[in-house]
C-alpha cells in the first residue's frame, strides 16, 4: 500500500468516454489498496482552440499584436480545469469520492515568468488531508499561481512538472505518466519506423534525450525526478502494455552504450559578431536573454584576430519572436562594429547513452555513419552522456535513422 | 467624469467580433474621461456545452447522476475565466491597458451554497489600484470563491450580480448592462407581439417583474442595487438605442398604474396535507426547504376541521430534483397522516406597478380580463405592488397577452 500519483495527458482525457476510462485506473490503484493523486492535462486540443480564439481577438485589421502573456495564462489555465471537474465527477458517478483542485487551490506558487513558470512550493498538506478522508485527489495539471494570484502557465509539456513535483511533496512510490503511446522510444517512431520501446533508462539518459527534442517528458519535470529520486513509468493509457521506467542510474545499465537518439527538428542559429573580447562580456549577453525567459540551446564562441569574438548560440525557431527584439536591443547597446544574423534552416541530432562514460568509439561510429549517408556536420557538441550535430533541417529525419541504424538501437537489449 | 461599471452577457461576447465591439463600448467610456470596470459572462452557449459535456461524464450505463455541486461549479468558473482573457487581450489589440480578474483574484467571498452562492465581499481596493494606473479592470461574472478557495457561481442571471455588487462597493455612478434586447419591456416581447421598451422603471417594480419571470435583471442583483441606491441601465449590445433605467422611485412615476407583465412559465405546486396545526411547524417546513437553498415561490395554508392543516407552496419545475427528496424526508418525519402531492402543469402571470398604491380597481380589471378569456384563476396573491394568478400552463401566453392588452401596456405614457 502506497501512493501513486498518475498523470493523464491530454489525448487520454479528450472525451467523456476516456476520462471514464482513466477514472478506471485510478480507481483500480484504489482498489489495490493504495492513495492516488490523479494529475490532468486540458482535454484533446483544448489548449489548441484556445490559442486560436486568442489569436483571433488579437488580430485587428489583418495584423497579429502578441497578447499579454499573463491573459494568455488566465485563458489557459481554464483548459485543465474544465477536465479536473469533469474527472471528479467521473469518479463520483462510478462510486468513488474525489475532490478536484486548481494549481491556486493547492497552493502551486510558481514564479511569475507567465508561459513558462517554475513552481516554487506546494501546499501538500491540503492534499493529504483529502487522502486522509479516502479522497481520490484531482490535480490541474500545467498551472500555478503566482504570490499575488496571478495564473501561471509552466510551458509545454508542464502538466509532467506538476506529476513530478506532485510526487516530490508527496513522496509517492510512482509516477505514472499515462500518455498515447507505449513508453520512451529509441527515437521518434513517426520519423523512424522500427523505433523500439525502451523498458528502463536513467534520469540523465532521459534528461538528455528530452533536452534533445524528444517531446514525452519536459526537461525540467525529469531533472525534478532525479533530485528527489522519484521513479516515473511512461505508459499508454490505452493499452495495459509495461511501459518505461525512468529511475537512477545502476550498474546494470551501464552496458548499454547509446540508449536512443533524437531529433530537434527546426532550430535558427543567431551569430553576434566582433564582440568586444572583455571579461564579463558574455555573461551578459546570456543574462539577458534568461532574463526574458528565453532557452538557449548549444554555445560556441570563437575569438577572432582583430580581439573581437563570435558568439552564436541556437533557438528554437518558434522562440524567435520572442529573442529578437532582446537581441537586437542588446546588439544597439553593445553598440558598431558589433551585429548579429539568424540563419533558420538547422535541425540537431544526437545520440545518448550512459555507456559512453565507460565506452569509446562512440563519436567516430556516428561521425562516419552522417558521412556515409553524405550529411554535412555543420557543429557538434557532446556531453559525457551525448553528442550532437548540427545538421540542415532537410537532413534531419534522415540522420535520425542513420545514428538508429548505426548503433542498432532497434535490437533489444 | 465618473466611474461606469459596464456588463455584457453571452450573446455580447458570443465570437472575437462581438468581444471587439464589446471592448470598444469600454474605450469609449474611458475617452469621455470615465475610469471603466468591466463584467463579462461566459461566451455565447459555453456554459450549456459546459453542462452537456458534465451530462455525459454523469451518465454511466444510462443512468445520470447528479454531480457534485462544488464540481459542477468548479467546472461552470471557466466560461467567464475564458472571456475575460480574451476581453483584455482585445483591449490591448486596440491599444488600451487592460488587467483581468477572476471573481477568486478580486477576493470576491461568497457563502457556499454551491451553484446560488451569495456575495459576502469583495477586496475593490485590489480594482481601484489597478484603475488608478489606468487600466480598464475586467471582471468575471458569475463567480466567486468561498473564504475556503472553492469556486462558487451565483446561479442563474449571476453575472448581474456581480455587475450591481462592484457597482455598489466601487461607489459606480451607473452600472450598464449590456444585452441582446433594447431594454426591460412590459412584457417578455417574444410572447407579447407589441411589448413596449420602458424607459424608467423603479426597483420595487423591476423587484417584482423578474422575481415573476422577466428574466432580463435577476432579483437579488435589483436587491442590492435598491439597498446601495445604484442606478442600472439596462442596454442592447448590438445598437445604440437608450435602454431602460432602473432608479429610485420618485412621485412622477406614480401616475403609471401597471408598468409591466411577466410570466412564470412552468411551476409546480407541493401540497402537504394534513400537517398537525401546532405553532412553528411551518417555520419548521420552510426552514428545512430554505436550508437545501430552493426558493419557494407563494405559499397557501389553510387550517381545515380535523385540526390539522394543508400548506401548498409553488416551485420552479426544474428545482423539482432538489426539493423532491428534502420533502419526502420531512413527510416520513412528521409521520402518518402528513402526505404530500406534487401538481405540475402550472403557470403564474402577474401585473406589476408602484401606481397600484394610490390606484383602485386594478385586480379587479386584471380578473375579469382573465376572466372574458375564459382563463381559470387557480389562486391569488398580491403584493402593495403586484397581483399574481395562478393558471394553468397551458394558457401561460394567452394570459400575458391579455392582462398586456388590459392595461394598454403598448402605449407610451
Amino acid at each position: 500500500m502506497g501512493l501513486i500519483v498518475q498523470k493523464f495527458g491530454g489525448t487520454s482525457v479528450a472525451t467523456a468516454e476516456k476520462i471514464h476510462a482513466a477514472a478506471r485506473r485510478a480507481i483500480n490503484a484504489v482498489q489495490r489498496g493504495h492513495k492516488v493523486v490523479v494529475v490532468v492535462s486540458a482535454m484533446g486540443d483544448t489548449t489548441d482552440q484556445l490559442v486560436e480564439l486568442a489569436e483571433q481577438v488579437c488580430t485587428v485589421d489583418g495584423k497579429k499584436i502578441p497578447p499579454p502573456k499573463r491573459e494568455m495564462d488566465q485563458l489557459l489555465a481554464t483548459g485543465e480545469q474544465v477536465t479536473i471537474a469533469l474527472m471528479a465527477m467521473a469518479l463520483h458517478a462510478q462510486g468513488y469520492s474525489a475532490i478536484s483542485f486548481t494549481g491556486g487551490q493547492i497552493g502551486l506558487v510558481t514564479d511569475d515568468a507567465f508561459s513558462k513558470a517554475r513552481i516554487k512550493s506546494i501546499n501538500h498538506q491540503r492534499i493529504l488531508n483529502e487522502l486522509e478522508q479516502g479522497k481520490i485527489v484531482i490535480v490541474a495539471g500545467f498551472q500555478g499561481v503566482t504570490p499575488d494570484g496571478h495564473f501561471t502557465t509552466l510551458g509545454r509539456g508542464g502538466s509532467n512538472a506538476t506529476l513530478v513535483a506532485l510526487g516530490a511533496v508527496l513522496k509517492a512510490d510512482v509516477c505514472e505518466n499515462y500518455t498515447d503511446v507505449d513508453g520512451i522510444f529509441t527515437a521518434d517512431p513517426r520519423i523512424v519506423k522500427n523505433a523500439r520501446k525502451i523498458d528502463r533508462i536513467t534520469y540523465d539518459e532521459m534528461l538528455e534525450l528530452s533536452g534533445q527534442g524528444a517531446s514525452v517528458l519536459q526537461t525540467r519535470a525529469v531533472e525534478f525526478a532525479k533530485k528527489y529520486n522519484v521513479p516515473i513509468e511512461v505508459r499508454n493509457s490505452g493499452n495495459d502494455n509495461p511501459g518505461t521506467w525512468i529511475v537512477a542510474e545502476n550498474k546494470t545499465m551501464e552496458h548499454i552504450v547509446v540508449s536512443g537518439a533524437a531529433l530537434k527538428k527546426d532550430l535558427i542559429r543567431v551569430t553576434i559578431k566582433s564582440v568586444p573580447d572583455r571579461p564579463g562580456i558574455a555573461a551578459t549577453i546570456f543574462a539577458t536573454i534568461a532574463s526574458a525567459n528565453i532557452v538557449v540551446d548549444d554555445i560556441i564562441q570563437n575569438v577572432m584576430d582583430d580581439n573581437t569574438a563570435n558568439i552564436s548560440f541556437t533557438v528554437e525557431h518558434g522562440d524567435l519572436a520572442d529573442i529578437k527584439p532582446v537581441v537586437d536591443q542588446l546588439i544597439t547597446e553593445l553598440g558598431s562594429p558589433t551585429k548579429v544574423s539568424y540563419q533558420d534552416g538547422l535541425a540537431k541530432v544526437s545520440a545518448v547513452g550512459v555507456g559512453m562514460k565507460t565506452h569509446t568509439g562512440v563519436a567516430e561510429r556516428m561521425f562516419k555513419a552522417l558521412a556515409d549517408a553524405k550529411i554535412n556536420i555543420q557543429n557538434i557538441t557532446t556531453s559525457e552522456i551525448k553528442i550532437s550535430c548540427i545538421i540542415a533541417k532537410e537532413d534531419g529525419p534522415r540522420a535520425l535513422q542513420v545514428i538508429h541504424d548505426a548503433f542498432e538501437l532497434e535490437k533489444a537489449r
